[in-house]
């Protein structure tokens, strides 16, 4: 019996998500039918983060427990035989047995990718949200300043979520500028977890801070009524990227 | 009547290539059908290359004429709002009557991408060819200077082609060096004109240098052979950029 640490990287465009599903096609759904490939029985995979439809991975981890006595070299060549291109198993280590991807997790960093300009590259409309009118880029960082620290972010849940705390820290938010159609704004939010939609709901009150419809000062006003009508709109997927999990 | 030039990128995954054909969906077809829209009869859309199926571009250009009183803006929103989101009308500008895409060019510039490690990205592997033993870059680059310059370059030209001439000058070739998965080698191409599948055979027969398989002083025999069994084979096509055309 060994603990197994997958690092992955999809492109979540065609997939329901990472979390297996009644219907659809799964991240975790597909890791799973091929590790049992292998082990001869199903096999449970446990991962760092539920990324929703549409929302991408260029670091996710997920973890398992197998019997197979196969090299994890070999294991991730095999996968990866097995897996559709846009699922890509990036490295296999073998952990302590108390690891587990989402329990041993300290923290995770996200980048949500804009890009503002008329028009967006055929090469980013799978991976980015197309915002037309001009963002005022430093409101959204002066607004983004109120949501670093350790704070009670149910303004910024999404529905349905069920969690024993809405507190969570934000570590760090930094910005890239972009510069049109072909290099867009990348807000990176590094916290030490987050709320259902969490990052996507930011990003949306911040885009209309950017819009000049809220101030920046808003932001903290949003963030201290805990009330989720008061945000702005969630952001929509395929903006979204799960870039590392932390440990 | 007004001579348009449009500049265009297009994610060539899906596609019959740049030229409209019996069968399949073309970028040239695609871009005609729209226009046709607003002239109101057909339009022949003239292209400035000829990309392959799967072949992609950042810049390729186009002309037409028009009759047709749209202003430019208000065409380029137009025909994006037609055509798929893999083919994007970035510009168009009002030409001299004798501007024509093709025979108005003086050179063009190819970028072709090679992610050379064991794994390669979600996000890569439809835009890059994915080359699993370590290459030589150094004696890629070797075999790349006998290129340089003005050549008969018979022996780098796919078969069916049916030119006056297959002298062309190659003007530069430039290299970026990649870092694995994530970044990939760019080998850039700029020239005065470029035969069928030129650019392919040549990056194919780079890499055979590249994998020790042959010298780099092979490629300057290769070139005087004339002979296209001679030369490597053809790059697949989802690695090859159009990146821009010189007027």
């Amino acid at each position: 019996m060994r603990t197994l640490k997958f690092t992955l990287q999809y492109d979540g465009t065609d997939f329901v998500g990472w979390q297996r599903q009644a219907a659809g096609v799964s991240i975790q759904g597909l890791l799973e039918g091929a590790l049992e490939r292998f082990e001869g029985a199903p096999v449970t995979v446990h991962g760092a983060g539920r990324t929703d439809a549409g929302v991408h991975a260029l670091g996710q981890v997920a973890s398992a427990i197998l019997t197979a006595a196969i090299d994890t070299p070999t294991l991730a060549r095999a996968l990866n035989a097995i897996l559709p291109p846009a699922v890509r198993v990036m490295a296999i280590e073998e952990m302590a047995d108390a690891f587990h991807a989402r329990f041993s997790a300290s923290g995770k960093v996200y980048e949500y990718r804009i890009v503002n300009a008329p028009i967006v590259s055929p090469f980013l409309q799978r991976y980015a949200w197309h915002v037309i009118p001009p963002l005022d880029l430093d409101a959204m960082r002066a607004g983004a300043a109120a949501l670093v620290g350790a704070h009670d972010f149910a303004a910024f849940q999404g529905s349905g979520s069920a969690v024993a705390t809405t507190e969570r820290v934000v570590r760090a938010i930094e910005w890239e500028d972009g510069g049109g159609y072909d290099l867009p704004v990348v807000v990176r939010i590094a916290g030490d977890g987050f709320l259902r939609h969490m990052v996507r709901n930011i990003v949306g009150t911040l885009v209309d801070v950017g819009f000049g419809r809220w101030t920046p000062a808003r932001v903290g006003a949003i963030l201290a009524s805990r009330d989720r009508a008061q945000a702005g709109p969630t952001a929509p997927p395929q903006g979204l990227f799960l870039v590392r999990v932390l440990y």
